[in-house]
């Protein structure tokens, strides 16, 4: 394994080596992420030492001094040095001196201006920002450009000119389906911050859980919640947190489905007869609010009130998604009131229970958004849609006036590759809009859906893929070399951890708890070549509720295997290239050596741990890819071409080994493909002769469109 | 790497092998720790379910209930099983019947009856205590029980009859010379009811920091903590979620040394002129308090009401160690004030001090516990000496009338190993006490002192050698194999991760950190392999400020390493046994190998990682004793004796390779001298020859008793 980790870290390294950018005046790699709107390299450097100090020029408020100290310690933390405590009284001798035109609006708006610029020449460096906010982008620049060698730690002399290309750049957690506590949100909120993120969307209620205090209606969380929710205080702990860090939090109470957590306390708003309990499974359910009744809407008249005071957001979420209409069928007096207000069908009632929300809300200060099924003729003009159909029902959506957000290609719950992501944009250039419509594109907004995750392993859903999307939605649109973006994910993501993030630490936890005093080398090389299935697979292929403990290998694995991924790109490198092959040829042996002999060790855990048994088959599986791969590599070193036979029987294996199983996917069986065929046909790669094959295997490979939950 | 840790894991999982109790009815090797006062084992089984269900017969209270719901969710973690919620009402189909005979006391105190039985056969398992702290330390012997093979996973068939050997079982957090916040005390809390610790010591001023809300005195947090301070409701919150775990919160507000954070706030309370600050580095200060103005009794009567109030436990720590007397000896007033009351000297003006405490405590229902200075005749009787100078002065106060708890041997921040703190027992054979004065020894506690910690280390610091330290107070005397306990201890180790610790964790962290996104693979080997420096070495050997990052190489390693655990009892178990060497050498060369292949990879990390330059050496070095661990076992299979000056330049090597560097030790060093030996002498170990040798280096390995800070 260390090998094979090893190795996976030297191409990791290697990557986009061939790929920078060639319009840089010092062409230099760096692991900005996301990238500036300009970078231009110069030569030398500004030395980071013990002596570190920072001067404010200009304004200064609690927020930038806040930003300042979280940049310091994380900056000494990195490099072991204690720097000066204070501001540097003298300028022009400080290391970093930063000018800050004024602490920006007083609560974080999606027109908060977030452009900075950071210059480092030998001598200083100076950060300027028209507000703290741009300040505080421009402090994550430089904690990302911090570097070292022997001469030292330094920062490389630089002029960066940064602003966003949109302005909503954002993460949806669901605390729902399962219940996300305060301190998974702070260190979350950290990790937005470092990747210049700027909106926390919380998905606050749902039919599985209703998580947040109302002191109005306190039957909603005793009765809704498991005793599972923030109360009013951490709600003002996270807003002010998040605020800290220049992001805003906009709130969801999804209606008028989702419900059935209120109903518990609630029955009385609901269009079905009661009673309710929460529900615990997974899927779209038919309770629903009555729309058609005065004291519901003087209800949520009273409820939006509060959250109105609680959440300084301009912007809240009424959900609005997926009410399948069953209980407004089966509802007579519903019915007789659609007849008599002339409501065609189901969307059009909505319509009009969204037309009395939106004048709620507009009574409180706020701006309505809600998910595509909002949009109807009636739907008032400064709705904003967040779409989880697709860019054109977003772009459709511009068309017709309303401003929107992306969220259906980042939908990071579902395990995709962080390339499927990274290269969706918000405005593709299928798209045609005028510049007028575009700009209603306000930006995008991943979505951290919580069926399958705890507050021990949302960190490894989220992150590091997040800070892709991140550089998506913040970053010029031609940014878009794949393999440079894994080369710097990988060293983002390890800056993530210094922030509190958990995801590289959380599979270590699950999978000791498995092999108890055992070595978790061989389980640990398993679980980093397996995936968790894709899309909405894991539900059918592995049934739970939201009682589960969801601590077996799937949840131990991470979306996008290292492992593999290093399996796809070494593999591409290096066949068909004489040289490199003999290169690396001995890296890539080490690497199936260890695939080969994770057998018998793993076995005795399987053995012990009876849970891991659906696990017995993926490492025969993997000690059997193993041996394949060392195969192929002897093929190519002999010179001589691996027989037909051998090839079928190979990739027969590959695609054998490659079905979904315990929730994963043995991730690293596709990607060895091309060495297969590479054997057999001596280097000599016809991709024709592959055609009807790959074909196969790419149904298998590639996700298809994320469904709505 | 991979090769070296499984090579431990399987010497762990071997140990104690032939050293288990020959007293059993069925001969068995648990994971249990503490080992039970009486446990018997029989054949059988009982198989744990996914039906796994609860009843609770006699009483019960909410205290038991979030008991068994703490137990089933973890039982659900390690089994993958999602059980039926809520408890069984018919008990006799239960998979585990409870039967309480009442909640306990009100207040958690030194006198809980602890005690309970578990029986467990192949039908049910029947778990009876007197109280509910009872039942909670049977939940965990439960939980500790499970077992699982290829049948699945069970509860082995046993009768367990338990009770605690001493009813004070504590460990002290120092949360001031580095902040400890709450999410660290709570997962820290529930380590230590994991392994049956029953009393939190809360070390809250100090020097460096006064980290409780007083609302009487609100300038003590808000002047002398930095902001880092507990809030009342946080108190409340820790004393609540100790009390649910059968854990008493005894504070400590040490006077009248160590006070110098309460003078920034109320230099009118101190022996000396003002003014003063918070103190940033180490060591003792002359700070005090002036014991002869009655405005300061007002004052401490007035806080220690409020504390009083906030903490329920009977037993309040007024420190009282290590005032060094020089403010007192300068102040003309003090002096004065002594003489006119016939005080000799500090000492007896501090037992004036101490006595007028202790008439403040009683008059608030406390009783008084302090350091052994606070010993004196004039000491009232119900006072508790905590002893940091060891087993006989603990002895003398015990003769002398007085309660005492030991800590002296349980320094856990000084580094030692884990089997020097495991043998040091509270009540000694060497020590000579009557049945009574015995009686007055009610346990011990390990001292947490935080120079050289984080919250990000803490954990590594404390676990997992606390376990084993909570059976020295728990277990019977008699309890004492060295290898069972280090076998048990590195399964409780990744239990103790399941409550949510750390300690595993932290390295990786650390490690990553560093190195970016290289792999951390040669790195974990070189800070497995090293140990911090022991004793009070570490602030000599690399000085630092309470601002210092603490994320060095030093951070990142852990006391009593289990590579060097692993070579000590691996070359000891092969040394002068031809036929284990044979079948246990490849293992060893594997190991050897990957100490010698540490380079070049570690190499290209330290050049990019500047604050690890200071590891260079030791990198160095660890090759070098790779190498020649495989020359040894080289010499030794070939059966031909190694050269004296190949021996003499070897034992060189490794004691030069002992000396600390960058405030660690190269742990592997000195456990490699058996072998080099042997190599020499042919499997022909003759101490008598090595005996000058040994001497020089015991004394780099053995540690000398523990100073006070």
């Amino acid at each position: 394994m260390i090998r094979t980790f090893v190795f996976a870290a030297v191409v990791l390294v290697a990557m986009g080596a061939t790929s920078a950018a060639q319009d840089r005046p010092v062409l230099r790699r760096h692991n900005l992420m996301p990238v500036p709107k300009s970078v231009a390299f110069r030569d030398g450097r500004f030395a980071v030492r013990e002596t570190f100090a920072v001067a404010v020029t200009k304004t200064s408020d609690p927020r930038l001094l806040a930003g300042i100290d979280r940049m310091l310690r994380s900056l000494e933390r990195r490099t072991g040095f204690t720097f000066p405590r204070g501001l540097a009284k003298d300028a022009s001798a400080a290391a970093l001196v930063i000018e800050c035109d004024g602490p920006g609006l007083p609560v974080p708006s999606v027109d908060e201006n977030e452009t900075y610029t950071l210059t480092i020449g030998p001598a200083q460096a100076v950060l300027k920002a028209a507000t703290t906010v741009g300040a505080l982008r421009g402090f994550e620049t430089l904690r990302q450009l911090l570097d070292g060698d022997r001469q030292g730690y330094f920062l490389p002399a630089v002029a960066i000119d940064d602003a966003p290309r949109f302005p909503w750049r954002g993460l949806l957690i669901d605390v729902c389906r399962h219940w996300i506590p305060l301190d998974a949100i702070k260190r979350n909120l950290d990790g937005m911050a470092a990747v210049k993120l700027n909106v926390l969307h919380l998905h606050l209620t749902e039919d599985q859980g209703f998580r947040v205090e109302s002191r109005k209606f306190p039957k909603l969380h005793q009765l809704g919640s498991d005793g599972h929710f923030f109360t009013q205080e951490q709600i003002r702990d996270i807003v002010a947190y998040a605020a800290d860090r220049g992001i805003r939090v906009v709130p969801e109470f999804d209606m008028p489905g989702h419900v059935t957590s209120w109903l518990v306390g609630h029955p009385e708003l609901a269009a079905g007869p009661g009673p309710y309990e929460i529900v615990r499974e997974w899927g779209v359910f038919d309770a629903a609010f009555d729309p058609t009744r005065e004291p519901v809407y003087r209800f949520l008249d009273a409820f939006y009130g509060e959250m109105a005071s609680l959440f300084p957001d301009a912007y809240m979420h009424i959900g609005g998604d997926e009410n399948n209409g069953k209980q407004w069928k089966a509802n007579a007096d519903i019915q007789a009131f659609m007849a008599k207000n002339k409501l065609a069908d189901a969307h059009a009632l909505q319509a009009y229970f969204n037309a009395r929300l939106s004048k709620i809300l507009k009574k409180y200060g706020k701006r309505m958004v809600g998910w595509d099924e909002i949009l109807h003729p009636e739907l008032p003009k400064d709705s904003v849609v967040q779409s989880w159909r697709g860019q054109e029902s977003l772009a459709e959506s511009a068309r017709r006036g309303y401003s929107g957000i992306l969220s259906s290609p980042y939908y990071i719950d579902l395990s995709y590759r962080t390339t499927d992501h990274y290269l969706a944009d918000p405005l593709p250039p299928t798209v045609t809009l005028s510049p007028e419509e575009a700009k209603r594109v306000l930006g995008g907004e991943a979505t951290m859906w919580a069926e399958w995750v705890t507050p021990d392993t949302i960190d490894s859903r989220i992150w590091p893929r997040m800070a892709a999307i991140a550089e998506r939605f913040w970053s010029p649109a031609s940014i878009r070399d794949v393999p440079d973006m894994y080369r710097r994910l990988a060293a983002v993501s390890v800056q993530l951890e210094d922030v509190g993030l958990r995801h590289e630490s959380a599979a270590g936890l699950i999978l000791r708890r498995m092999a108890g005093s055992r070595s978790i080398a061989q389980l640990s090389l398993l679980a980093a070549a397996v995936e968790p299935v894709k899309g909405y697979r894991r539900g059918r292929l592995k049934p739970a509720t939201q009682f589960a403990p969801l601590t077996s290998l799937v949840d131990a694995s991470r979306p996008d295997s290292l492992v593999a991924l290093m399996l796809r790109f070494g593999i591409d490198e290096l066949v068909g290239d004489a040289p490199r092959f003999r290169a690396r040829k001995g890296e890539l042996t080490a690497a199936f050596e260890e695939f080969r002999n994770i057998r018998p060790a793993i076995d005795r855990i399987i053995d012990e741990s009876p849970m891991l048994q659906e696990a017995a088959p993926l490492a025969a599986d993997l000690a059997s890819l193993g041996s394949l791969g060392l195969e192929a590599l002897s093929y190519l070193a002999s010179g001589e071409a691996a027989p037909a036979e051998w090839r079928d029987a190979a990739l027969a294996k590959l695609m054998q080994a490659a079905e979904p199983r315990a929730a994963v996917e043995l991730a690293v069986a596709l990607p060895m493909r091309k060495l297969i065929v590479a054997a057999a046909e001596q280097l000599q790669l016809s991709e024709l002769g592959l055609k009807a094959w790959l074909t196969r295997v790419e149904t298998l490979a590639v996700p298809s469109p994320p469904a709505k939950k």
